[in-house]
């Protein structure tokens, strides 16, 4: 059995890990804390998980996060940048283990955070002592660790949809260009204007554009990974283009990557290279160029599909890559990552299908 | 006044072109013609169009096709790939002008079009005759012609979006990679299980996947126009990536273009360029970097929006472009290149904003 | 040349009534009041405007508001519930003329106000002099008048849907029940956590359940008009139920009215009744049994449009009734109103059709 | 174990069993028959159950049904109307148990279907021996049982929805009527023109206007039993209007119910009186006047959620209530049917909550 609380009760990340859980035949949820909705049951928040949870949420204190480690084998963290160092080192003290939803701990050097996060990282140590793990792409550096940092979103889209390609040696330095679609699920749950139906449906737009987006340098760390660079010389990285825009729709991601190689492929041996990659890996389903991924096909669940294709006239490799932002992209890969730290299947309680349509 | 008649009835661009008229102070509908909803009042297949237009849906033979001509000054023309000189024919003998609003006649040299759209061509010298119109970028290649081919809305986009920019001559070759998107209204509206709302909602996917789709080499035509190529020479064209994909809402196109340029810009520079650039042009609305532009903002319109960014860090120009799909992108154009051909002012009867939201 | 001003700013009743200003002859835009955006260009709120008004936003102060009076023929306003009789008598002692969009002055008793809207009314005698007005049913009342209150969205939809049959005297008293849904934009623009998309998308539920809409005794007022009661004696009137829900859409309502009736009627007869009632009237369509209305025939119009049916076996007439709320709901019946009692005609700018798809 | 197989496969029903199926610990898939897509994988047509199941779609022969019952517990059957009994005969010979996912079976008395579905019962005494089961309503007359007639969606929500008020008498007869939203799955998948998103996103309409649609007489029926009517003296029941509309939404259905009750409640009684009436059933939810429930809380699910309310001005009852039409409006209902003949706890595979948002 798994005793497992969260930190950040209110969120669509936080209700999505509750709702993946209930399928999970080792996980017992402990404690919801936040500071927002004390005092409310999980359902005054998640109207689906009515009868699911009897738990109330706490109040985000440090005697009640020290209280709920103690009883937990993990704690998942969503908090606002910047806070995480605070209730980990309480959750670490009591000899517990920690997945961060958050970006705070990402990166191996903290400068990096630092700059494109714009803010003093409160605790550098804790981030060296972090370890950041797709486990399709790293499974290996997280067993038996305690202090996970769960991926982001576009980062785990994008990784996946690269790592079979970029492990080939042949994509052109600084060639590479993730043009980036998200559900609005993706731009939390705090109502703004431009958010709500009357503005967001049959509307589409970028956002960040330009350049700025903060998982740019996420999906950089993890290229540089890839291909063998010191993580800790960021100046020797190379740099892309990733641009993130809004979808009317509710969840799903899909990234079109982009990259020049110095050699051509066909559609075919793209497909085998990828298929073989992903053999062994039950989250990644790769398809053929004839049949481009849709966001629905992973719906509320823990897949990242994709269709690898590559063009000869341009000589540069395409690829669709699609996760559910909520499920791959946060919740399910942190269930995952939980799996893989207590060291049952990373599978358990994951394998289900996608609600379609 | 402006006499026009309509060869393809049901579609949602003929649909367009009629809604768009009501507010058109010069023009008088003589005819709408297709082979299919023969007999039927318009507004059995536009529902909104009820009380507008008495007109009943006439055969699509050449004798019908001969006395609409004769009775109008243009014809707007949509029908299969393939199809439109045939009807052409019986226009242009009637000395009057055409709007074509697919892609037969697009392509100066014969050959690209039929290695792209996998067919003989049944006219090459109508194809000569000919002229290409997006108004903003070639208008007077078409002031006093009689045989327009309509852009396709994707190349639209594009083109406006990328014009500035190319004019520079600081755009690398061979860097131009365009990521799109369209409402399903770009699909036709042929029924197919693809469309259907519980297939399409909150769903989202490329199509065409690798560098297939059909406007790849009429961005590339307008770009070897742009920068002064031979267009009859296709292989001294560069070649650039076009992938679409399929937004789940009813209208709208955004194209996101990449460009490597041979020296920096900041957005501000960009934003000035492009302003100046469109300055006289009441359909192209230019944002600074802080605002990127919406489908919405666009809804229902003959505008284009567009805001032009560059990132510094990997010298690649980003823009990201907006149109109506229908309105830009096929029926307002139409209009405009109708008005331009006729003589009148282009903004005559295209001057309204979106409805938002 | 009809000059207005309009207080309240940034919803989308005026951005609304401004879209279709554009295209009405007459209409020349003054002055746009409110205590929010103050300062802003209107396109900072209504970005589909851009380039249509110059005019900023003017705080909403007395002073403003006197001086947008003396330059205009007619004021809109629409302003939270309560607070039109401060700024109308301003505009009033001006010599000018109101629209109210709110409804502050929407019912003859000024008890039946305050007990739905739980407030003191501030201003009793404004309300006996203002004069409600669906022009297609009583606008002989309006003419010439100074005061005009704009109705609501709902009794819109449903006093049309209800007139032709009320008249007939064969509906049974306090059978009559109102099943109505909302687009989003009914609900406002402020956000609100059930209005951001990611909540509302894909998702439908009643509200105000169980019969406490305020929009319940305006349609029941109207029906009392209809049937010839006296206003000012609620207490004779009959009961209804109005119940409305929020569609995962932007903008439309539909009504389905229910009523049992005294004697039998075919479909036909039905259509038949409602068509020769509604011949003379350019805003309303009606439709056979067998083509039951949809919103988005009416998207963004002043159109409404209805299709009445009869069950002989319940001796129920059923009848589904579709406006767009912020259309003939409120901005395009506030313009029509306005036309009707600045004398020139009431289709005046306002003849075009929907937006189709 | 319960081996299962599945004549009709590629619809939206089958593949909703099929994905509920995988978290099921008792269900095995033995065979899907299907006269469309024979040959093809099961993910061919449901492409989120990539990986979840082995099984090619085999011809639908006799003699291929006959093979699939003989390995197989229970068959679910979903065909066109009326072509039931030719297959249903086969498994039972094989005696074997059946689950009719449509309307063949589902009145007792055969005049009743023939006159609401325009054909001659190929087998009425077929009919006789089925059993109509919603468990929550009847389940006691299904145990043991070998052909059962799975409810309509529309009748499901509705009954479910009434049978604590009809149960105490108090519901004045021939005053029920319902309003109906359902999303588009559930007018199937076969693509036809008012499906497409371009056509049915952002709009809204009723269809089978006045009292025609096939639901109303099951849902008549359903009343007939729970007050204690002859179900073979159809002439001794009560009329209602059952009018339903279409959401532009992938799932969900909810009903608004009206009645006229000859004594008045409070809204806290209806809440204690329903609550009390669904205590034991796991899949009922009731909430308080203040909660009307919303679609998407059932999404995906075999719930059903209600909000029981009363106008004392009207003296009606009003009461909303959701479920998912292919989840307990189809094949969650299914399988809970499958699980009660077959012996085993009825929320078997089914206790999970709806995804959110």
């Amino acid at each position: 059995m798994i005793r497992y609380s969260a930190i950040g009760a209110v969120g669509y990340v936080c209700g999505e890990v509750l709702r993946m859980m209930v399928a999970h035949p080792e996980g017992k949820l402990v404690s919801v804390l936040d500071s927002y909705g004390v005092g409310d049951k999980i359902s005054a928040h998640h109207p689906a998980l009515r009868g699911f949870y009897d738990q109330v949420i706490q109040d985000l204190t440090e005697e009640n996060v020290r209280a709920a480690a103690e009883e937990s084998d993990v704690v998942l963290i969503q908090v606002p940048s910047g806070e995480v160092p605070r209730w980990a080192k309480i959750v670490l003290d009591a000899g517990k283990k920690i997945i961060d939803i958050g970006a705070d701990i990402r990166f191996r050097d903290v400068n990096v955070w630092e700059k494109w996060y714009g803010q003093k990282h409160p605790d550098p140590q804790m981030t060296h002592e972090a370890v950041y793990c797709i486990p399709e792409v790293m499974r290996e550096l997280a067993k038996g660790k305690s202090l996970i940092a769960n991926p982001g979103c576009y980062p785990t889209a994008t990784t996946l949809g690269l790592m079979p390609a970029l492990k080939t040696g042949h994509i052109v330095e600084n060639t590479i260009i993730v043009d980036a679609k998200s559900g609005y699920t993706g731009a939390g749950r705090r109502p703004a204007l431009n958010k709500i139906l009357t503005e967001a449906e049959n509307n589409f737009c970028a956002y960040a554009l330009g350049g700025g987006h903060r998982h740019t340098p996420e999906i950089e760390q993890n290229i540089a990974y890839l291909t063998g660079k010191d993580l800790m010389k960021p100046e020797t990285w190379q740099f892309i283009n990733f641009q993130p825009h809004l979808l009317p729709q509710v969840r799903g991601i899909e990234v079109t990557i982009y990259a020049t190689m110095d050699r051509d492929y066909t559609n075919d041996e793209l497909y085998a290279m990828y298929s073989e990659a992903y053999q062994d890996e039950p989250f990644v389903q790769v398809y053929p160029a004839s049949q481009p991924v849709q966001t629905k096909w992973v719906y509320g669940t823990n897949f990242c599909a994709m269709t690898p294709t590559f063009d000869k006239r341009t000589h540069r490799l395409i690829v669709t890559s699609v996760i559910d932002n909520i499920g791959k992209g946060a919740a399910g890969q942190a269930i995952q990552n939980m799996n893989l730290i207590m060291g049952i299947p990373e599978t358990t309680g994951l394998m289900f299908p996608a609600m379609y349509p």
